[in-house]
């Protein structure tokens, strides 16, 4: 994939060499978090975070990553402070030929599957999807994905747990599809029965022979694997806790290989107790940093400044 | 005019040479918008973006005319994440006394009339109307205008046709003052009998001499308008669909002229047809783009700054 | 203190150099905000400001002082356009944890007591309480002393009245600890007897020897004091207007000594009239041009960079 001017969709359209890509450029920014400084490689660039749905990490980590390289940042938090959500009900299409005209590049959250992908269509500049309904979740998936390569060191020849609402959690199905673009990885799915995988994210990850299997409870393979993706499963649970057999805690890793490492994409309900926070098992805030790390890659590939850093 | 340090309040405070020197400079900025590109005249300066109504595109255009320009930005998109707004009731004289402390030049939307120019009075600073109630939006009149010029060639000398709920559409007033500073304008006014212009817009335009009448049907003028702009007539509609003779379509638009240009603030509504996008006429994206520089202009003649691009 | 990498979050820790520290910063940072121009000293840096209760000042303020000094900004203005206040109740600690990878430091408002220093617990980096629930607002009450300190003079050997609710406006505990670090002051408390401080202030107040007396009526100290400090007592009160005894306006300032400075938060009801607005015993309105100062010497002082200026 040629980076520059792309948008950011779906992890489908990654090839291995594409998410290689994008972690070769993010190791070379790494320093930049760690150092907690700023380049001036996007100072030209404004990025615009449109978020017809809360969130906190998803837009931060993306104007901390734009502020990071010198870019400027302008946007909305919330549908409600935009016409653009309102009972005015402006066509997405419409949304995206204004905005094209205000910022450079895109990050976007929507409420609904496809929003991102439909904006894309309409505007000339490269849009990176945030999150939308129970579609996808690319960056996440990269940086998920990012945060196994630099704490477990591979992501060849692995073994993990993904203990989630597989229905309606957006990630799940962009780490799927960046997972089956390596080799010898083998996981293992754990859901509710009627939270399981729709039925084209099983279609496509046949098509992409991923070696995958459904357990019924963590503790069936709490000792074989390498990773575990722990993660909400919240619907029509209310207040009601989390099924012991999906919980995640320090008493169960002590089952677990020496070197595995717990991720969660956070925020975290009862799914992941506190008490793994003090294990030496526990990714999931380095995750975040990782976060910044992946979003920086993709912002200074699809602006076509790699050559800059 | 002397730009500098002035408040940008109605476009009745505008000579046909103010509205020109705001093209000159525009056009001397065209290039940075078209090259996505940022300039550092304004890196001294911070604007605050002071939205009590909510918006989408003013706002963003906003901050994205002065990111382009290096400066900073702060400020609130909505009253209610602001004291300012809530049960407090703090006067606009006492936001304004603080405001201005924290930036350097406002751009304020708010749902009253009146509320920028009352808050200009307290503030030493200089203030942009970003639109007011029903009275005016002078920013959006004077993009529409350049608009008019870039895409049509001039503005002396055309029949405009100008479809809207002209009471409370608060663009109207404002665009109507831009037109009769210039020679040959011939207004055809089109709405529906109670969403007629209010009575001091009447005087004003009848005091200026801009030469218009009212129309009852957007096609008794279609073979002869120059530009039509076309808004939403919404209130008290609800659901129902705008009648056929407020409506701009394709079809219609067979019978125009071959240069005709159609505009449109944004966000439309059914009253200006989906199908009209591919004709040659459509302008009301292009729009948006001349409103960033319009924007640039205008904050870099309030900061003195023109000879610096 | 060494400010370098501390946080901010009550005046109980603060020494009198600690102040007078923040105040000779301040001074040499003042020409910035008069000259209305930004120095670049912190352009490496990123402010997170992360508003869990609505705030206009407060927040515009510290974006102010943090463009001011070159640094970028992000953050949300209201709890509900974050996760981190929903319903999913994350827990302030995770909060801490994922924004500490985004930001370089933060300032943060709480409508619950004691979040910030719960936050700054697990974050590493530098965390400024902007306001915790009826607790401390310690940057206010810096910023209210360095007015005291420039618009009287001196902050020793002053009488200062303070009208306000005392149980529930929190910047009254950080004024009275900052107070209590200066010698010869003498403090009258005026509230409603349901107002009265809280048990622990009081506590704080005594083994700090501050000279606090308390008295019913504004005109029993009016002709005596060199400092009215007036805030809102609002409680209860609903939309009946604050009882006279508790009024600051021009006719009782008419008793005042020559030199007296009023002083308020703001946003302000009824207690403090606009009339006072006219005598030249106001200095309200200054206090937020000193705040921008202050908070801006704060940022200078956490991130070591005050030999940069």
């Amino acid at each position: 994939m040629d980076f520059e001017g792309r948008d950011i969709l779906s992890l489908l359209d990654f090839s291995r060499e594409d998410i290689e890509k994008v972690f070769e450029v993010a190791d070379k920014l790494e320093h930049i978090v760690n150092q907690r400084t700023r380049i001036d490689i996007l100072k030209d660039k404004i990025l615009g975070t449109l978020f017809f749905q809360p969130s906190t990490r998803t837009r931060l980590s993306f104007e901390s990553a734009m502020l990071r390289l010198g870019g400027g940042v302008t946007g909305f938090a919330d549908a409600k402070v935009s016409r653009a959500g309102d009972k005015y009900k402006e066509s997405i299409a419409d949304t995206a030929r204004v905005i094209e005209n205000y910022v450079d590049a895109v990050a976007m959250r929507h409420y609904e599957d496809g929003m991102p992908a439909e904006f894309a269509k309409y505007a000339e500049i490269p849009v990176i999807n945030g999150g939308d309904g129970s579609n996808e979740h690319p960056t996440q998936g990269l940086l998920d994905l990012y945060t196994i390569k630099k704490e477990l060191g591979r992501i060849d020849d692995i073994e993990i747990l993904i203990v989630s609402d597989m229905k309606n959690e957006r990630v799940i199905p962009s780490l799927l599809y960046g997972l089956a673009k390596f080799d010898d990885v083998k996981v293992h799915l754990l859901s509710p029965e009627e939270f399981k995988l729709k039925k084209e994210v099983y279609d496509n990850i046949k098509k992409m022979k991923l070696d995958y299997n459904e357990i019924n409870n963590l503790e069936e393979v709490i000792d074989k694997v390498d990773v575990i993706y722990s993660n909400v499963i919240r619907e029509k649970r209310g207040d009601a806790p989390t099924p012991d057999q999906y919980v995640v805690n320090a008493k169960k890793l002590e089952k677990a290989k020496k070197d595995l490492i717990v991720l969660h994409p956070l925020p975290r309900l009862d799914e992941l107790s506190d008490d793994v926070d003090f294990t030496p098992h526990a990714r999931y805030f380095e995750e975040t940093k990782y976060g910044v790390i992946t979003r920086m890659a993709l912002l200074t590939l699809i602006f076509g400044r790699e050559n800059k850093i």
